[in-house]
């Protein structure tokens, strides 16, 4: 069986707040240790705010690419501009679409960047962008949460990610440490001895789509689920396993 | 809490069997029986192996496009044509690859025809196209197991795609029944009263994508998955919800 539990009681997180610290407190409210095996997904949102990842709309200066694409977007362009400065290369720009590979290697919407559950003075925006290092920040909380439970257990940070070809969002790993992300079953033979044909499986992304049923949208309340019973030995591993490389993109 | 029970114990399927009764049984098994707001998840192998979707490949003929797709994909050109036949229109030829749009309107590889876990006789290569009418499938299990147990459950059946920008396949929804397949989420305000800016979410393709987790992928002993604790209440709704019109598609 697997089990998906929210931990309850998180509060609003801050700039500078100690996720681990605030992750512990929510395991002992639901009464979980973490044991080998344990998977935690968190919401983009709580690392990206811990990281002070905020931007004041006010602050931001649109270049001329920024005012073209805002122009065809129908988007504000300081908005825009921030979302090209986490970008790598823009694939589509559309009346309220922008879609871009962003610096980190994956393929969204505005960048990931977010304007939404941000607190901000009144007549102030407040953009929120992705974290910094979401591999690096999945390493360092499955450090100290390991060490502080003594258990070998993996870390997932997501997002909500539209697709090509599908409606609606779906929840997808933009860091990993210590889950065989990319899992492969290449060579393990079917029932009747044929190879088998699907070869890869995007593991992590299925277990950041499943916390993202329990974890909601609206708001920050559930934003770090607990995850119990994966069927899968955990391995090193980040979410770059999940990238296709441009090389490989028939769809661009 | 959220909690995916893969139902033990079921037998291999062959055409014509009662899917339903089969349910019945491996719920007994699992100690399980269906509440309001439950959902199951049906892997598509088992579906498509009760309805008898086999197509022995040497009662096939290639066709002229068969032919021609089989010499760019390097692919058995009899397979080509079944694959053709399930579908309205390729998207993308290319070694190893036959991207395309299936006949119920959604892409993936190769019409999600399938040679891996299909018994045949020695010498013989049988293939497994998908269920005929996904979302008629999950109605009619939907209608028969909530009759059963008095309860107003949900039922999906899922496949395994690959993506567009992301390596390795996803647990996806081809069909549904009484499942929020696409969760409208429109106007619901965030902590701060912003509108949100995610709108709708594919909780259809989210729960399949979990389910797919303990699911695995090299046999058929756990192609039936019983969830509780999805925090949504059950609606009417079909996996055509989540299949995006070619009028919004901008990656084809």
């Amino acid at each position: 069986m697997l089990t998906l539990t929210p931990l309850p009681g998180l509060p609003l997180v801050q700039t500078g707040d100690d996720l681990a610290g605030l992750i512990r407190a929510g395991l002992d409210r639901a009464g979980l240790t973490l044991q080998d095996g344990d998977i935690l997904v968190i919401a983009q949102k709580i690392v990206s705010k811990a990281e002070g990842r905020l931007v004041r709309l006010a602050d931001v200066t649109a270049s001329e690419q920024a005012l073209e694409l805002a122009e065809i977007t129908l988007k504000d362009a300081r908005f825009v501009e921030v979302v090209l400065r986490e970008s790598r290369e823009v694939l589509r720009a559309r009346p309220n679409t922008l879609i871009v590979e962003h610096r980190l290697g994956f393929v969204c919407a505005n960048a990931g960047v977010d304007r939404s559950n941000v607190e901000a003075p009144p007549g102030e925006e407040v953009l929120l962008c992705l974290p910094a290092d979401p591999d690096g920040a999945c390493a360092a909380l499955r450090s100290a949460l390991g060490a502080a439970y003594g258990a070998a257990i993996g870390v997932i940070i997501n997002d909500s990610h539209g697709r090509a070809w599908r409606m609606g969002t779906l929840g997808v790993a933009i860091g990993a440490a210590g889950v065989p992300a990319l899992l492969d079953l290449r060579g393990k033979p079917d029932l009747f001895d044929h190879a088998l044909q699907i070869t890869q499986v995007g593991l992590a992304d299925e277990l950041a789509a499943a916390a993202s049923i329990v974890m909601g949208q609206a708001d920050e309340g559930r934003p770090v689920v607990h995850i119990r019973g994966v069927p899968y030995t955990l391995r090193e591993g980040t979410a770059q396993e999940l990238y296709r490389p441009k090389s490989l993109d028939l769809f661009r």
